[in-house]
C-alpha cells in the first residue's frame, strides 16, 4: 500500500515531465512485441526440443548452444560464454514411496528433493511419524529415531501474494532434512510446497547440515499428502517406504550464455536483462525460467527490431545454476567486480511467464525514487506498481556487488505455485500474450534506464 | 490512464476514511473465500455434469435446477424463478466446411454462428471470396453475387485490453451475413474473433437484416483461415463447400434464478450480483459465464459464512439467455421498474474467472466518485482500477430501468478471447485462486456499497 501511495504522490507532481515520446516509443515497443515476438516460439523450441535442463545434465549443454544461436539471431554484436563450476545432482531412476500398513502398500506421488543422498539399495521402510512444523518436532524429538518424518506444513492460501506462502513453507523442503537428521530420522518426506489441485510432487533445492547424517529426502503430491493425514487420523503404526537414486557427483563446468549489444554513448556502463537457462527435472521449465530466458531474448530483438540505438551496453544473460546453487549468478557477479566494470541496471524474469504487475526493486532510495514518475507510462501495459525491497536470485548478487540497481519483473502470482518444479511447468501452461505483456514491460523499462540513466 | 489519475488523486485528499476496520472486514472475506469457497467445485458440477448451457436446450432447465439448489444452499432466505421467453436456436447436428479446388477438398474446423440458418440438405458449394473489411465488400460488391464471402478480419493483437479487439472485429460475425446477402452471396464464413494459437472455430450470436435474404454463417479456427488465405496467394477458382443445420424454433420459457438475502435497515433496497446461467455449446460455459455465476453465489455464502448482516437486501441473479439476446437481463429489469423497485446497485461478472484487475461502472459522475475512496482498499487484492464507462449485457439495463449503478469486474483479458464461445472454455482453464480472487473483490465492493450507500 506504501508503494502505491509513494508512486502515485510522485505521479502527481512530476506530471508529465516524460509523457509524450516515450509513450509513443513504448507503444511501438508494444506493436513490435505483440506482431512479431519470438518469445513465444522460442519457448516452444527449448521446452519441447530440449526440455528439462537439471544443472549438469546433457540439456545444460544442449540449450546453451540454442541460447547461443538464438541470442545472436535477435541481434547481439557478439555472444559469449562466461563459466561457471556448478553442482552436479542426479536423480538417478525414478523415486518411489509407499504408505505401508501391514501387509498392505499404497504408492505415492513423491520425488526426491534436489540435493538429497540416496536411500540403501532396495529403500527404507521405516515407522512415519506426523510432524506440522519445527515447534512440533522440538517438543517430540524424543519420538524421531529410527522413523520417517512426514512434514506435512500446508501452503497459507491466505496470501494474495503467493511468494509469502512459499517463504514460509518452504524451509521445511531446505532445513527439514537435518533438523530431523539431528534426531535420529531415517528420512523425510514434505508436503509440496503448492496449493494446486493435483497431485504431482514439487521438487527443489534442499540442504544438508554437513555436521549431521545425510537423510534422502522427498516431497509428496497434494492429494497424496492429505492422504497420509487422513490415514493417521484412523490408524496407529504406519509405516512409509522411501526410495531414490539420488546422488551428487563432482562439481562440472557450465556456462552462462552473455549477449552483448554495445552502448553508443557510454559502453562501459552495463544494462542486465536475464533468467536463467537451468530448470528442474520433472517437466520442461517452461515458466521456471524459461519464460524469463525468451522474454530476456525478446527484449533485445524488440528493441533492434524498431531501430533503437542503446547508450549503454544492453546484456542478455541466461544464468547457469540457479535451482541449484546461483553459481551463474556468482560467477557474473565475481567478473563484473574483478573488471571492476560499471553495472548501473540488472534485470531478471523469474516468477513465470503470466500476466505482469509490477516490478520489484533492490537499490538505494535515490536509485528507487528515479523510477517512480515512470510508473504511469506502464500502467497501459498491466505495470501498476513499483515495489521497493528485493530482486531476484541471479540479480541481487550484481547489486550486491556492483550497487547496480537490480530489479525483478512481478508477474501475477496466482498461479505460480500450482506448477513450479513439478510436472505441470510445461509449454502449455504459458499464455503468449501473457508472456510478451511481460517482455512489453521489461523492454520498456530497459528502455527508459538507458535512456535516462539511473 | 485519467482513471487512474482520478483515483489516485481522490485517494489521496479522502486518506484513511473508512480504511482501519474495513480493511480488517475484507480481510476477512479473502480468507474465508480462499479457504473455504465452494465456486471452484461448484464450477466443476456446473461445467463437468451439466456441461453447455445453449439457450433452449435441455441443460437450460438442468443447469436452473441446480443453480436454485446451490444458491438456497449458500445461505440466501429464499429463492425464485422469473420467466422470460427466449430464443430457441438449435445447432442440428455437425457443422462442416470444406475448400475445395478441382476435386481435392480439404476439411475445415467450423462451427455455424448462432442464430444462423441452415444450409439446404447436401450443404452449399460455391465460389470463396476473400474479403478483408466492409470497406472492401462495398468496392467489390460486384463480384459477391453467388460466391461464400470469407470475412478476415484479424483480430487485432495490438490491445492490451483485448475486449478493444473484439469490438473491433465482432461486427463481421454479427452483420457479414446480411451485408454480404445484401449483394448476392450464397453464405458467409467468418475468421474467428480470437488471436488463439489453436484451430478452434469460434461461435457467437449473428443477427439478420429481415429484409435481406437469410443466408448461413459459419466462423473458422485461425489455423484454417490463414490456410484459407495462403490458398488464395496461390490459386484461383476455390471453392468453399459448407453445411450446417442449425435452425430457430418458436421461442420458448426459461428463468432467471434469483437469491434473496433479506436487508436488515433497508430491506426493500436492492444490490444485484450475478452472472448469465447460459452459454454457447461448443465445450462448457466454464470462463463464460459458469465462473460468473459461481463467483456470485461465493459472495453470498462468504458474507454470510462470516457472519455479516447486510443492510441492504442482496440478489445473487444467475441471468439467463446473455448470448442469445438477453432476455433475462430484460425480464429482471423490466419487473423492477413495473414494481417499482428501488435498485441502488447490479454487479456482473462475464469477462472470465481470471485474475481481477479492476472494475468498470456504468452510473451518475456522483455514483461513481462515491467509489473511488475505496480503491485502496481493494488494492492488496488485486484490484488497481476504477474505470467509468460501461458495465456488462446483463446489468446495464437495470441502470437504464432504475438508475442502480450498473458495474462489471475487470479480469485480466490476455486469456479470454483463446478460449471465448470456443471448444477451449472448459473447467480445466480455469485457475481456482483467480477465480476466488476474483469473487473476494466482488463481495469486498458489495459489502462496502451495502454499508456506506451510494
Amino acid at each position: 500500500m506504501r508503494s502505491f501511495l509513494f508512486s502515485s504522490l510522485i505521479f502527481l507532481l512530476a506530471g508529465s515531465l516524460h509523457a509524450q515520446s516515450d509513450s509513443v516509443f513504448i507503444r511501438k515497443i508494444a506493436d513490435e512485441i505483440f506482431q512479431h515476438s519470438n518469445a513465444y516460439s522460442n519457448l516452444y523450441t527449448l521446452t519441447k526440443t530440449i526440455g528439462q535442463r537439471l544443472s549438469g545434465s546433457p540439456s545444460t549443454y544442449t540449450s546453451e548452444k540454442w541460447a547461443q544461436e538464438v541470442i545472436q539471431k535477435a541481434g547481439a554484436d557478439r555472444v559469449y560464454l562466461q563459466k561457471a563450476m556448478i553442482p552436479h545432482w542426479v536423480r538417478g531412476g525414478k523415486d518411489q514411496a509407499a504408505l505401508v500398513s501391514g501387509k498392505n502398500r499404497q504408492s505415492l506421488a513423491v520425488i526426491a528433493l534436489g540435493n538429497s543422498v540416496s536411500t540403501p539399495a532396495g529403500g527404507i521402510t521405516a515407522p512415519m511419524i506426523l510432524i506440522h512444523d519445527f515447534n512440533e518436532l522440538e517438543k517430540r524429538k524424543d519420538e524421531i529415531k529410527g522413523k520417517i518424518v512426514f512434514y506435512n506444513h500446508p501452503f497459507n492460501v491466505d496470501y494474495v501474494w503467493t511468494f509469502m506462502a512459499y517463504v514460509d513453507a518452504v524451509p521445511y523442503r531446505v532445513f527439514g532434512a537435518s533438523r530431523a537428521a539431528k534426531y535420529g530420522a531415517m528420512g523425510v518426506v514434505v508436503r509440496s510446497m503448492s496449493s494446486a489441485t493435483d497431485n504431482f510432487p514439487h521438487t527443489g533445492a534442499m540442504i544438508y547440515n554437513d555436521s549431521l547424517p545425510k537423510i534422502p529426502a522427498l516431497a509428496v503430491g497434494l492429494q497424496d499428502a492429505d492422504k497420509l493425514v487422513s490415514a493417521v487420523a484412523i490408524q496407529k503404526n504406519l509405516s512409509l517406504f522411501i526410495s531414490t537414486n539420488a546422488h551428487t557427483l563432482p562439481d562440472t563446468i557450465a556456462y552462462n550464455v552473455i549477449g552483448e549489444w554495445k552502448g553508443s554513448e557510454f559502453p562501459d556502463q552495463y544494462i542486465t536483462v536475464g533468467g536463467h537457462l537451468d530448470s528442474w527435472d520433472p517437466a520442461e521449465g517452461a515458466h521456471d525460467d524459461g519464460a524469463g530466458c525468451v522474454q530476456s531474448i525478446e527484449v533485445l530483438r524488440a528493441l533492434k527490431a524498431i531501430g533503437y540505438q542503446p547508450k549503454r551496453t544492453i546484456r542478455v544473460v541466461l544464468f547457469t545454476d540457479e535451482e541449484n546453487g546461483g553459481r551463474g549468478a556468482k560467477a557474473y557477479s565475481a567478473e563484473a567486480k574483478a573488471k571492476n566494470e560499471k553495472h548501473i541496471f540488472a534485470l531478471e524474469s523469474d516468477g513465470g511467464g503470466f500476466t505482469p504487475r509490477g516490478f520489484n526493486f533492490k537499490g538505494t532510495d535515490s536509485q528507487i525514487a528515479k523510477l517512480q514518475p515512470w510508473l504511469p507510462l506502464l500502467v497501459p501495459y498491466g505495470v501498476t506498481e513499483f515495489k521497493s525491497g528485493g530482486a531476484g536470485a541471479d540479480v541481487e548478487p550484481l547489486n550486491e556487488a556492483t550497487g547496480a540497481l537490480a530489479s525483478e519483473l512481478i508477474p501475477d502470482s496466482q498461479r505460480y505455485f500450482d506448477i513450479h518444479h513439478s510436472a505441470g511447468d510445461v509449454f502449455e501452461k504459458v499464455n503468449k500474450r501473457e508472456l510478451e505483456l511481460g517482455a512489453i514491460n521489461m523492454a520498456a523499462l530497459i528502455y527508459l534506464i538507458d535512456k535516462y540513466g539511473l
